[in-house]
């Protein structure tokens, strides 16, 4: 009959507090997105597990939380292997259901379509300070724009978003997957090292151009390709442009796209530079948006451009995200153009918790001490009051007066109460 | 690699329209229950298993989604049944880890706490029509208020909520677990039999006075303490005020109060009145509050007032709550009195779907179609009036035109875009 009081073994219990901070977070996405045209919709947390285990998640595929087979369709005694008493899963990311989404209701959504998915996800991993088993993601999608105007549109929204919670001095990092084929063909690495050799780049910036090198050369590539390679970041200046807001790099780009020839797909230089030139000249925002061949993103299914926020106050990644045009096509087998971006809501919260951050135009708290002595007509006319003020748009809770009444208001003040009415039978 | 495309059995994907009427009760549930004062809390979605089956959940622990443990934890070779498999389940209410959530955090929180919980649950229920395997509760609950102000709040909450969504014409049916209890010792059941006889009561409106009667005495219950049961009932006129608003049935209240005696716990009937009077007086939205002495509600664990939302629209009930004094004790070992309500989530905003319900102050929806020929001036061009709409409040989207602009513009019609622009290079 006893109870155990503690969450789940890396979940959380959120405290009044924290959800403040995050309520007015999420409300602000909300708005944001949605002036941006995004639609928000929802799909179920529990996705059936064929799709959580087909290939399309890396590692998250061995974090799942797998939900067991229930009633008659569960079999202990025939169980060979997992697989036998599972038929879904809580959900890793919002990428893979809003694929299932898309083509399970394509007919009934706009071209292009607009999503904005805010939900949670669970991820079976080693608990680490400030990493969560179970987390929140903001997601938006445009599915069925081939333009660059995805790209551009994914930019301002989470920059307009930024600049709304106040946040100042962030840079978006951003390059092109074709770019980064264009470099490792360029230099004469074989097409099925590409993923590996990206790996290593992705690298740079902790292990610096030297350890890229020395990894790269003890996996056994060519020292020529690697020679080449170290050659054409040592071109890319990127501490050009530290404390600048705008496009910075759009020379270092199009410097790069004549040494690389005919190895990059064409158009692939210029895109990028209407991308970063567009977004850095009408946001209302101010930002950096700074092209650096070093970016590469985790995900194998990116296939134009990819970007990432950068903090100085965090000193990692905020968000990031980028167009995936074949991922949709391979799941429903016609082609849809695609691009997303991801907001790390729980650090953007965090840093706003650390920060002390005062949510602005919070509501005037008033609680009602009432003394156990009134009469129900004392009582109406207290709740009359409260109503009213209610209605002028404060917070107000009506409670009875307790007998240790200093530590009662103590404590209301110390949640915020500005005003406490005491209201005794006299 | 395919995909399935479905949602997991019995969950379903939710629309743009559907999801902007959802969001839009849900922004009205948090606005209004904080200017109540009621502050917003979470908890994992997943609880641990031994939380879900300690016997809280009544029918509700027979449909738990389970989930398997993870790496060395799971030992399938050795695993003889259900419990050796598992290690957490999805929550089925949002009850069980409120009561789990203040035990582990009560130090942190204010007393009274209130709390209000938006989440989702989950029951592996039979799938029907209406009836969703993952849906929304939405729920507050005031602990360490022992007097009838939490009653009385957590009924105008509700009410002012409705009021706000345009609800009208509902009742509140009201009744006290004492007085059933009350009207079971006078009538001279055993004890033992109280909760299988408030069962059968329940089903008064269902299957009539008379059906209760038969079901009381093939059940085997004495003749005498029918009897006795049924001219209670009899005595008590439930159409009366049929077209009111307001407290109706204080005279009836009163009437049995005198009838039962010292079979009733002394300051209930008070108790009762002073609630539906000043509940009534004080809102702000019309409503009738009935006093109902056939009202049971499922869960055991009620000790005081219980009461339910009745809609003619919908001919069920939207919404119900109750004190459950014991509960959080049995739980923490300290007496904690405590009361809540759960407003039905799914079914008001099914209501006001099939209703066709307009949301008041929706935002102006533009689109500017952008044709290919376009320059990159142009186009900043148009984000750029974009973003000034955006700022003044409108939903804005910018898109490439397609060929097929007349099927374009007709589907961006048909999703309320009211304002389309299109945008040559000419």
């Amino acid at each position: 009959m006893t109870l155990k009081k503690k969450p789940t073994t890396g979940m959380r219990d959120i405290l009044p507090r924290e959800m403040e901070i995050r309520e007015y977070v999420l409300d602000m996405i909300r708005k944001t997105y949605k002036s941006f045209g995004f639609d928000q919709i929802e799909t179920p947390c529990v996705e059936p597990i064929e799709n959580l285990t087909g290939g399309h998640g890396g590692e998250n595929e061995k974090l799942i939380f797998k939900i067991l087979k229930r009633g008659e369709k569960l079999r202990l005694a025939e169980a060979k292997e997992e697989a036998d008493l599972t038929d879904g899963g809580l959900r890793f990311d919002l990428t893979v259901p809003l694929v299932r989404y898309y083509s399970n209701n394509s007919a009934e959504l706009s071209s292009p379509f607009k999503a904005m998915q805010l939900g949670n996800v669970w991820r079976a991993d080693r608990p680490q300070r400030g990493r969560f088993r179970q987390f929140m993601q903001c997601d938006i999608d445009i599915l069925g724009e081939a333009s660059n105007l995805a790209e551009i549109e994914l930019i301002l929204a989470m920059t307009t978003l930024l600049g709304k919670l106040d946040f100042k001095n962030f840079t978006i990092r951003i390059n092109d997957r074709r770019i980064l084929k264009g470099i490792a063909k360029y230099c004469g690495f074989n097409e099925d090292q590409y993923d590996d050799v990206f790996i290593v780049l992705d690298k740079m910036d902790k292990i610096g151009a030297d350890g890229v090198k020395e990894e790269l050369l003890s996996a056994g590539y060519a020292q020529d390709a690697v020679d080449k390679c170290m050659s054409i970041f040592a071109a890319q200046d990127l501490s050009e442009g530290a404390d600048g807001v705008g496009a910075v790099g759009l020379d270092r780009l199009s410097d790069l796209a004549s040494t690389l020839g005919d190895s990059l797909e064409e158009g692939v230089s210029d895109n990028l530079s209407e991308i970063m030139s567009v977004a850095a000249d009408s946001s209302a925002t101010e930002f950096k948006i700074l092209f650096d061949p070093t970016l590469v993103r985790g995900m194998s299914y990116y296939t134009g451009p990819i970007f990432e926020i950068a903090m100085d106050e965090y000193g990692g990644s905020v968000g990031g995200g980028g167009r995936y045009d074949t991922m949709v096509g391979r799941f429903t087998g016609q082609d849809t153009p695609a691009c997303g971006f991801s907001i790390g809501f729980e650090r953007i919260s965090m840093l706003l918790m650390e920060r002390g951050y005062q949510i602005p135009s919070e509501s005037k708290k008033v609680a009602f001490l009432i003394d156990k002595k009134c009469t129900a007509d004392q009582v109406r006319s207290s709740i009359d009051q409260a109503n009213k003020l209610r209605a002028e748009g404060a917070h107000v809770s009506v409670m009875r007066m307790k007998k240790n009444k200093k530590f009662q208001k103590d404590q209301l003040t110390e949640q915020g109460f500005t005003d406490i009415r005491e209201v005794f039978n006299d």
